[in-house]
């Protein structure tokens, strides 16, 4: 046998389009099979790796390979599972490497948001040490939008265009009911730290007076006197409001908003920011007010996918490979933009070091000055994100997803690593 | 001038193919003009006709009338308003008449779920006693599918559509996380007395295996030991569970179990059984549970509409014309199914009489006798309802929906009627 098996895993949270970027990877592998002969997947993550528990995904069809690019989750299975540090957790890089070289493995690719990219770096350090080095490739992926140095982030695309799409519609409704029945809506956005799924609602709103009319951005504290003085002046004008609040809204006081419910076993409420900004609306205005939480729906909505976004996460997954192979070490294809209008893009490759353990917030410059909304800017930016549609194929009425056989790999080793 | 105008209004909670059905009312009375001049579209369902606020829908482009039929929410707003009783608010119906002949109007259309068939019927009875009788047609609507006689009822199938996609994408998120994150998930669907919606989530599983693990109806009152050693079960023998829950189940008490939650603030929760749900997995099992409320989003999901839906809403507006000119008074176009597979369809008239003002629940014979999922019928009932796609034209990445005129027809009555 010539050649190295790679080593492929998802990690974080998951998203509509992170199986097109495994789709991206394994068969730009495949077509390099004299240099890579299989891909071993992690199952759930690098957790996979540390208990040897790897799917080798020769056995998958090309068929199956093809659907990964139209199947949301992850194939694979991920983990939310953040490495210690090397001095500390020593063990934990050197059974890697252990793993790494019982399956003839030297090259790993991991796929996932900031946490990922500093697993991956700290595996790349660990790996120079040993004496048949293992080239690591980070792969990007969040729906958070929070990578630095890329454009954006495969993932972030797909969910944008789900919460710009569901406003629009819902916004509809409620006009038409706001007569006789609720005049105003809260939608709650994922985004714990970073603003940028409710910056996107703002792409459903194409004039003034559309909605949403507000965003409750996690970048600018709540101040609830500003915001019912809002909804209220909204009310006034249009007959009806619509909200997009991130879930990580924060008081003047730096405490979640979504803090502190409860519910009737006397429980603490679990997460719901909505419910929150709609019991204040009901309890200080007149308004008559509904709340939404997608949650799990928005990230993986493969449904509405962006097609750009697909695209995307299919290339970052054939960069990779194609960088491991031309062995640039230690490195994340990141996607540049060359213009606007058209939206024309590339990628290219940035350090490890660079993107692990960064966050990239939305900028001062994409919030409106009154931090209810978003600028011109932050609308060219995010507008070709969300184009183009990449439907799944369906069967009975329903989207037709990859079922993959994950066939394990035979354990090499005798000793169990437990996690 | 010849012929009489009709009147057309939009009635209750609206849906994704409403305005598809009035795009069949308005094609087909614009094919019949000679008989049909003018369809004047009431605002806000009937208290447009009530305060004579008239959209004289003939300003309106053939373009922007076929754009209705992959447009959501309801394009002359719609109202959730009961007419009284003929005995006690003859006034009310007074104005009615009064309204119509003003307007020469000899046809009402009323597009409405049961309460809105019985203000047809109610307005039917009322204009057989003046000289000029006008002909009513109810045209039925309604995402809980509760109307009786009509095999369904458009705006449920694409509910369903959405419902079971939406569980069938974020069951591959949660099961790709379970390892380390969440691993039950709760979602609450809409339907406060019939459990067809929460039924409809079961056409994601085509296993047993598959989520949705676990429905709880509004058929069948809750029972929380029961529940819980199945969620408990199923995480055992699946490693994840899914929960679809209607928001109206009630405990053995006949309590709604969305009662009684208290914010952070001490206001009492507005809605809300999916986080009760979790809190109580939470508390009583080791499940990490997550929930989503989709909210207005699931009824207006125009994005992923069922085909058949589309096909039937359009149907069932044309034959409420072809009815009304054929001078069938007091009934409603109803769907009968001429067989399952493969599905075949066709349009009857029902007396009014008959459907106003009833529900049809989930019979037993579609609830599996656990009380946790549905039989066999129920899914060949239910399968064909959402089969079919029908994408909307997208403009810069979202979905590209109607905007109308609405040009107010000049008001001829100098008395104000306040409703």
């Amino acid at each position: 046998m010539t050649g190295k098996n790679a080593f492929y895993a998802q990690s974080g949270g998951v998203s509509a389009v992170i199986n097109a970027t495994a789709c991206g990877v394994l068969q730009t592998a495949r077509q390099n099979s004299d240099r890579i002969p299989k891909v071993l997947a992690g199952h759930n993550g690098v957790i996979g790796a540390l208990t040897e528990d790897l799917i080798d995904t020769s056995y998958e069809s090309e068929a199956a390979i093809a659907a990964l690019r139209h199947t949301p989750g992850a194939a694979f299975g991920s983990c939310r599972y953040k490495l210690g540090s090397l001095h500390e957790h020593r063990t934990q890089y050197e059974r890697l490497v252990e793993v790494f070289q019982a399956h003839n493995i030297g090259f790993f690719f991991y796929n996932g948001g900031g946490d990922s990219q500093d697993t991956a770096y700290k595996v790349s350090q660990i790996s120079r040490e040993v004496a048949d080095p293992i080239v690591c490739v980070g792969i990007p992926k969040t729906v958070d939008n929070d990578l630095p140095i890329t454009d954006c982030s495969p993932g972030f695309g797909s969910m944008a265009k789900y919460l710009a799409t569901s406003i629009r519609e819902a916004a509809l409704d409620l006009a038409a009911m706001s007569r006789t029945s609720s005049n105003v809506l809260v939608l709650e956005v994922m985004g714990r730290h970073a603003g940028w799924a409710t910056a996107a609602c703002a792409l459903a709103a194409e004039r003034e007076s559309d909605a949403p009319h507000i965003l409750l951005l996690p970048e600018v504290p709540f101040d609830e006197a500003r915001f019912l003085a809002r909804v209220d002046a909204t009310l006034r004008r249009q007959g009806y409001c619509v909200v997009a609040v991130s879930e990580g809204v924060k008081g003047s006081d730096g405490q979640f908003l979504s803090a502190g419910s409860h519910d009737a076993f006397g429980h603490a409420q679990l997460g719901g920011v909505a419910p929150v900004i709609a019991n204040l609306i009901t309890a200080k205005l007149r308004g008559k007010c509904r709340w939404a939480v997608p949650g799990h729906l928005q990230r993986s909505a493969r449904h509405i996918a962006s097609g750009t976004d697909v695209e995307q996460a299919y290339a970052v997954g054939r960069a990779a490979v194609e960088f491991a192979l031309a062995g640039r070490n230690a490195v994340m294809p990141a996607i540049r933009r060359l213009s606007d209008m058209p939206y024309r893009w590339d990628i290219f490759d940035v350090p490890l070091s660079a993107v692990a353990n960064k966050e990239k917030m939305l900028p001062a410059e994409f919030i409106r000055t009154d931090g209810f909304g978003i600028t011109d800017a932050a609308r060219h930016y995010l507008a070709p994100l969300i184009s183009g549609e990449a439907y799944p194929p369906y069967r009975n009425g329903l989207p037709d997803y990859a079922t993959l056989q994950k066939v394990r790999a035979p354990k090499k080793l005798a000793n169990v690593f437990v996690v």
